[in-house]
């Protein structure tokens, strides 16, 4: 796994040649135990080296279109998994729900998302300064934030309702994104350059 | 391929399991003919973009430890191999030398940079804002440079001095390092950072 900003976020990924971005995997290395988001199936190595740092207590699912290899890997380590409230039907049956302002772990608070191509996608806020996001805001040139394309959202207003929230938290200095290039420095910044583009008529 | 903070400029990577970095080789789409540098192995659907792309007519090797699959692709597309003056024994026979000033390819300027692994490592930097590093400048975690670590340096204080040269490039916005994270926005200030962590007592 390759190492974030921060000694105890880690990432992995997988090549996507349909799209041409990578996909990510976040691990959030947690002294009440470990946190893993939208896990991709892990290289051997990989599963080694989260082994060695711990392993995983707590998967969350950001949206049903990203469920990938949650259910192995949470028995694979006895983990819970946890996805969005609104879309459990599409999830593992024991996925348990989360809502805005759920807090599933220390530090880790839930934000609901409008307007995406599932109806209740999450993003996840680490300690107030790192943004989690899963398919609505995505980076696939480098440096600059997209929204998922206008073809695939349920409806571009409350799409563009939810960045101009994000936009607001001043706080965020990393933007994780589950699709494309992920941003280390200034991402209110940059969530502020995507909140301004989506207000243009 | 991936696309990076230019909508002409490319890249593909490979992960590495020793150092858990992703390795990057970069293309930039240019009317003169496109140009590779460090370029690793292709995949088919890699070698297809390139293709679509209009394949490559400059191959620039920044170290003689970054000679991955030049020789190979510079067949494949009857492009032009060039590599550091200095390293020119270690390189494959039909590099052509480059050293500081050099500009084979309108809009990409040669740096030689000191200290390194190898004698003669180069570093580009394309239309002044796009600086392409090999091995001496690096990024293992996400949003700061890192210097090749003490024991694989050959003259620390040289090295440091080319940093600090860099650092001195005040039109430095992106920083695509052969290994690790790209740095899309800020580069002047990451290097100027760097520069002063090295010039610390």
């Amino acid at each position: 796994m390759k190492q974030l900003h921060r000694p105890e976020m880690f990432c992995w990924s997988a090549f996507d040649e349909t799209r041409n971005v990578d996909f990510h995997s976040v691990l959030w290395v947690h002294e009440d135990g470990n946190v893993l988001v939208d896990p991709l199936p892990l290289s051997d190595h990989d599963r080694r080296h989260l082994d060695t740092l711990g392993g995983a207590k707590t998967i969350v699912i950001t949206n049903s279109d990203h469920t990938r290899d949650s259910e192995r890997i949470a028995e694979a380590f006895g983990a819970r998994l946890f996805g969005p409230r609104t879309e459990t039907k599409a999830l593992p049956e024991q996925c348990e729900p989360l809502g805005d302002g759920d807090e599933p772990v220390r530090g880790l608070r839930v934000l609901e998302l409008h307007g995406s191509k599932t109806p209740g996608e999450l993003a996840l806020l680490v300690e107030a300064t790192t943004l989690i996001t899963g398919d609505l805001i995505r980076a696939h040139s480098g440096g600059t934030l997209h929204l998922l394309p206008d073809a695939k959202l349920d409806d571009k207003t409350k799409a563009a309702e939810s960045v101009h929230r994000l936009a607001q938290m001043t706080d965020i200095e990393a933007v994780l994104v589950g699709d494309g290039w992920p941003v280390f420095r200034s991402g209110h910044a940059l969530l502020g350059e995507l909140d301004r583009r989506l207000s243009q008529p």
